[in-house]
């Protein structure tokens, strides 16, 4: 129905998360009405994440070199490690300034459906940090859902040999919602991790 | 905060319509960690779509060649003419089955805040067609909003010495909808354009 070429677009903007077929098709119209050189500066940042962006060879985080921007810096307490599932969650827990150690990305979560097991994540390459670095807590940070909190768990017996302090971020309710459109989960969680208040 | 070249990309998807800060991080992650060839056929697409896309010197749609798919079949009916404001419209309308004639686009509609007068739009090609060719029927399918309505309202003004039929799109409530949730002037429109049943 489409002009070929404009279809091909469609469908590979298709492809793309949280894009449906009407967000594609009303991204490529406007690509084509659009200045060539928008569309260019596009392409030209496509090209260069691929030529350029390489992966961590210590934490897995993405990197523009050997090692990221974290790993190099010197001024990054060695004794925490945050173990995470993507680069895109080492962003969000770096924009809270809370944290100041440094992260161990695991490229995903245990998920047999998806034919996910730990062999297929870097877990081999924390258990080689922990023996080689002198860390002495891990922030397990992988997500509140069933993959994630079935990851937390293996990797928390498989760091009970090495004698360090294990954590889990809290469960509870998020920061300015509402109490009622909290869904049971959450809320139960917010109880079992409830806190004296120091009045 | 993000290495250079993933904010890069962030930052252009983040123009692209319907994506949002969240979205284009989203999206960028993802190509991140995609195939080569996945990405690789993204580009493709999109270098493609700039070399190859033109538009139509008859009616201003999508085309390949000097003539778009449509205005080059002569199995359509070259007495209806179906003005719309943009090339993604001809998809909506083409969708339905229901027009076999030809169309005009726009390319937008009359919008002083945005500096978009008649001049800006192709309009002067449109009374150059309907003094060459032989159109009996111009259906004005602008979009339902002001701007629409006030360019719909526009051609009608201009194309009346032209003696034609000159139509518009009914308004009224969307097929599957509920009445409940129409908003007030969709429901005023529906009253307005009710018709008789057969029975």
């Amino acid at each position: 129905m489409y002009e070929g070429v404009v279809q091909d677009l469609i469908d590979e903007l298709g492809q793309l998360p949280g894009i449906g077929p009407k967000g594609a098709q009303r991204i490529a119209f406007h690509l084509l009405t659009a200045d060539e050189s928008d569309v260019q500066r596009l392409i030209t940042a496509l090209t260069e994440v691929k030529a350029k962006v390489k992966f961590c060879t210590v934490c897995g985080n993405v990197a523009q070199d050997t090692l990221c921007r974290i790993c190099a810096d010197p001024r990054r307490d060695p004794n925490a490690l945050c173990v995470v599932e993507e680069p895109k969650d080492v962003v969000a827990i770096e924009r809270t300034r809370e944290f100041t150690g440094r992260y161990h990305v695991l490229g995903g979560a245990i998920s047999p459906i998806d034919g996910i097991g730990p062999e297929q994540l870097r877990i081999a390459e924390l258990m080689a940090r922990l023996g080689s670095e002198d860390i002495t807590e891990v922030i397990l940070a992988t997500d509140p859902n069933i993959e994630g909190e079935a990851t937390a768990a293996y990797l928390a017996r498989q760091l009970r040999p090495f004698g360090l302090r294990v954590t889990r971020l809290a469960s509870g309710l998020p920061v300015g919602g509402d109490l009622e459109y909290a869904d049971e989960v959450t809320l139960g969680r917010a109880f079992e991790g409830r806190r004296l208040i120091d009045a």
